[in-house]
């Protein structure tokens, strides 16, 4: 089968510390520290088999991630950008839909046919971690597309209990857009885990304000507003995503290049203050830490973007106004139903921030075209819908 | 000024049991028990005077409740049909806005020209129930329109706390229309508190079943939408409410007469199931009581609605599938300032179920229409806004 | 090896409706309707063999429950008088704990000679109700010592995924007394579910109501004390399980039989009244039903208790007061830490409801013992400790 | 009659910029910054009066603060210690209980005789914080013994709403030990309020770290012990602090001083992380700050001491493990009632960590003994009991 694998030279950094297993397994925790010259090539692969408990499915949508990218991208010193787990050669892509083609001996409840988002996170069920109902934290995860092989592929199995059915979206929108909104389920999963799962206190009519208008930034800003947000402020450097904020029904998108942050919130929050900020843009330094004045008693601080450097907050405001903060990471354990629903009954549509849909074939031409961060959202078709 | 009071003759039924001090105050806890042939009257009342914390209100606009119904309607047996606490002769009214025409002397936040919604429970702020925090539950209550003078009047006037201002909406819409949605707060808050301040569990996505589409069930409609629902399936018998209810923007709205409650549910969630139960009907043992095989898994059931017998409950169904009720009540304690929100950001439009608007001329008219519950919401506007 | 066997002959009742899968399994939902003349046999039964993902266990200790006393009974219509799902021949035993003597190839975390207490409920892992977090609801469920073998014999196999360590509790008591305080871990999760897990609304300082001073009522009772409850009453029509109940230090044990249950609520809260109501006796139609004026503001209701007929609930109270109800089923999903923890540093010591240990070989005679219901809790031993 | 005086000279540093109502009132939000020469006299005052909606208290009790001697002592530039909102001079002395000597005309639930505690946060209930809730973070506050008289006096004039009746504990242990406990319950409401109503996610079993064993600290140790903490590990750099801290039942205490925090944590709480991280200490840079490796799936950290640096914060290892903060500051709200009931009900004993009882006479002394910080509370008795 086609397929996009990414590639890179195992090349330790002096003195970086490496696990016996990660040695062994090639599959370190820090991939910029081991990684170097990363490169995409589009080839063959040999076609995947598969076990009882999993489905095959025929890719039908897959789209481009922000760690796709820094997968792909080396930094100044030569080495991969992307600080997590990875493995290489491996092939990537980890936000998917596709259509069952087979069907594993012990799988209960899928049909050849069956339209699917599928979680990336490959929870193991048994750890602590899971036992006890944190999935996203499990002590023993795979990563689709990071770990393992992944979906910029025509085909992939994928055990069944990582699969969602899009029945629903499909009733409404016809299979074909139902594969399209299927590939961001992922992401917007991302934020829903963060919006609605960690502190569990949203309510309708609060100010928000996102860091980052990329693509979890944007899915954040689609999933408070059909939650019943106010004001939403978005905050972004780039033009062309404070366009897509816009787009999506931002009550206002800002640059904050130079500006006062806690300023131009209580200006478009009536002088309210925020009661929600969401951190998608990774650099909490510039984003969290400078909010002293503008957070509302009982403001909450939810953390989804990786990166930048490490906050130092101001905790006596936060002492002072009742403040609460989670970080959060991942999307199983429940997003997966809610925000299917929610493209479903049409509260969300997350076409919004697709710039470009792409056969396979185009896909390093994609990834170059993101390199400059413009578009939202690429999603790359391996077969036809 | 002109004023709308309600009189009935004092005549508790033998056998009744008063309190001393309910029957010194004439303010029993069950009017149905003692206050006999209802009648309202519109004509001329003493201009009200005002305290140092209070600020005296132009009425711009109040909305005909169900309960202001059941306190004009006489039972079959002569009595008053509304079974709570209710005083007599007394200016009824309690969903409302207005206009701030003087201000008291102790009074900080607000100034001459404000737009206010005011809240109906005077919860005094001293006993255990609002020092804990459970203002709704106020142990030493009073209700504007039911206990003290309302607002179906040109003036009122009221506490300060008890007031929140409309600004962002009249910034939104202008002041007139501000005003209208304004009085429409109060029953939107009952049902906010509801959905949203009781089991604090609500989750963008679920499917959601509401009782009754009066002011109470529409409202809980109209938010349960702006927070993100997937099917919203709205039952009530009435032609006329159930077009109100697809007005409003419901997945399905049907008549419950004579159909099975639990598989209409289960067809109009695709099988599985519904999240929220919202009974707005008043009659938990038609509505809650049959549903046991469509509750899905972690269901929870917020029953707003008063009246009816009560209900033999399925609890054999709520332990195998993990489900929670909550009994709910009131608005005060923060749904005034979220459901303002709501309208300011156009997340909810409430107008959408007022059939008429009338001068306050015309209420006695408009409590006659009001008879056979046809229209959902009729507002009625002492001055001119 | 050595186990206790129920045995029963499969009667479906006239007109009781089966399934062909639960006819073909002889597993049906309600063993009322269909086993008739149960009875326990010990004897000689084949050694188990392990799977890779399981581990073998010598049996240490294992409780008789209610459970298996109500399958082990019959009703006056010579059918077994549990209601639930339940297959024979079958081992019974379903609150237990052991020594690892055999660790299958897949298993990662568990070593031979480790001591574990082990959840009763299989749960899939799988299915939508497991992956959302509701393994208590698994839709396609197993039960030890129900459906499947269970504890009363020397060895079972089980999967690696529901063993929790008795470590902790070993390193402050020894082996021996772990294994048997591990043999309460099962119920006492239970009452730690319905307590702390389901409406995550549990404050230290309030005032309590137990009903049933079985095993699941005292091990509410002891868990609340722990969490810091203030005044526990326990109601029980049994004076030895009061007894019992005294023992683990409730501030008073009554009767209910013929008292105004209110009252002497009230009387024993001070006149602030119950915060949280919890019912274990499976009677709710005379524990929860009758609670009207003895609910404080935002009173809990938790609801364990199986059997009785379905209650006739004073909602309009639960609206007046701010009540909320759960029910309650199951232990799995972080209880059983939690419980061991609770074990390891002495805050609960679950030993006290123990009225006997006896071999294996006593089986039929405790299980006669226990008709009566004078004990709260026997221990047998199917291997030394 | 006889009171403590704190006063002090009027001396804005230069640059500091002053409201003009901070200027008018000498009321300024940092005291540190305007207050030099703090000194403490005791000495007679006027006896105070009574409004209608108070009662007149004679102390019974009263402890000495950590601000209390933040208040008294000068740092090297000769200015006020303490950092908040102080004015002077003033009666100082917040942490109380007394004897009801007088009601005022509208007081409706106490009478004279009464016992009471008293919430040291005047908080408004007209405010838009305290309308939706959040009276800990009043926008119109008052602080007795900070800016209004304070109890380190023979009387003292309270709000009613203010007042919390010790009967339950005097039930318990008589009045003279109801009166000693009832001044702890002030900071023991504080601990009381991170650990259970800020994020509302304590669970019985959850290992804890608690930094800092003054009063704060010692009450949340209590707390939590009566709550069910498991392994309870306390660090104070001072050894007869750690000996209270052991006292109050540690597991275990530590300095910490130049030793590894996460391998410590790790170590106590056999490999398995903290749960629950309280910050009592007031130097989160130095405590919160280094925890990075000991924090357990879904790990909370509760902030409430107030002082240090603004903590750099590890949000990596917050994504990675699921971790929330929350900041907490007061006590009023609901904490006065569940406090006093855990004394009534034995949970918790606070006399542990007293170290003197002491005549108002003896004030200056024990302010003068308290600067080393080697007792944990002192109380003082300006009336006789």
């Amino acid at each position: 089968m086609k397929a996009l694998t990414l590639s890179a030279e195992w090349a330790p950094k002096p003195g970086y510390d490496l696990t016996e297993k990660e040695r062994e397994l090639r599959r370190p925790r820090n991939a910029n520290m081991t990684w170097k010259g990363p490169r995409i090539t589009l080839g063959d692969a040999p076609d995947p088999s598969l076990k009882p408990d999993q489905v095959m499915l025929a890719i039908a949508a897959v789209g481009i991630c922000g760690s796709d990218m820094h997968m792909y991208e080396a930094g100044e010193d030569g080495y991969m950008v992307y600080p997590g787990l990875v493995h290489t050669p491996n092939i990537i892509g980890h936000e998917f839909s596709g259509r069952i083609i087979e069907v594993g001996a012990e799988v209960k409840d899928l049909r050849v046919g069956d339209l699917v988002a599928v979680e990336e996170i490959q929870w193991c069920g048994e750890c602590l971690a899971c036992r006890r109902g944190f999935v996203n934290h499990c002590l023993d995860i795979e990563e689709l597309g990071f770990t393992i092989p992944g979906a910029m592929a025509q085909y992939l199995p994928v055990r069944a209990k990582y699969c969602w059915k899009l029945d629903e979206v499909a009733e409404r929108y016809g299979e074909e857009e139902a594969l399209v909104m299927g590939a961001m389920v992922e992401p917007t999963g991302v934020s829903y885990q963060g919006l609605f799962n960690r502190l569990r206190n949203w309510l309708p009519g609060n100010n928000v304000v996102i860091f980052g208008a990329g693509p979890i930034g944007l899915a954040a800003e689609a999933l408070v507003i059909a939650a019943g947000a106010n004001q939403v402020i978005v905050f972004d450097p780039s033009e062309s995503r404070r366009a897509f904020a816009d787009k999506m029904g931002a009550s206002v998108s800002l640059d904050p290049t130079g500006i006062d942050l806690d300023e131009a919130i209580m200006q478009h929050t009536f002088g309210s203050g925020v009661d929600y900020v969401v951190e998608c843009a990774g650099f909490a330094d510039r984003t969290i830490e400078p909010l002293d004045r503008c957070l509302a008693v009982n403001a909450s601080i939810i953390d989804i973007g990786m990166g930048g450097d490490e906050p130092t907050l101001p905790i006596v405001a936060y002492k002072r106004m009742g403040v609460q903060y989670a970080g959060s990471l991942g999307h199983a354990g429940g997003p997966f139903q809610q925000v299917i629903r929610l493209m479903a009954s049409g509260r969300i549509d997350m076409r919004k921030m697709v710039s470009a849909r792409l056969p396979l074939a185009e896909a390093p031409a994609a990834f170059k075209r993101l390199e400059n961060r413009q578009d939202a959202k690429i999603i790359l078709q391996p077969n036809p819908l």
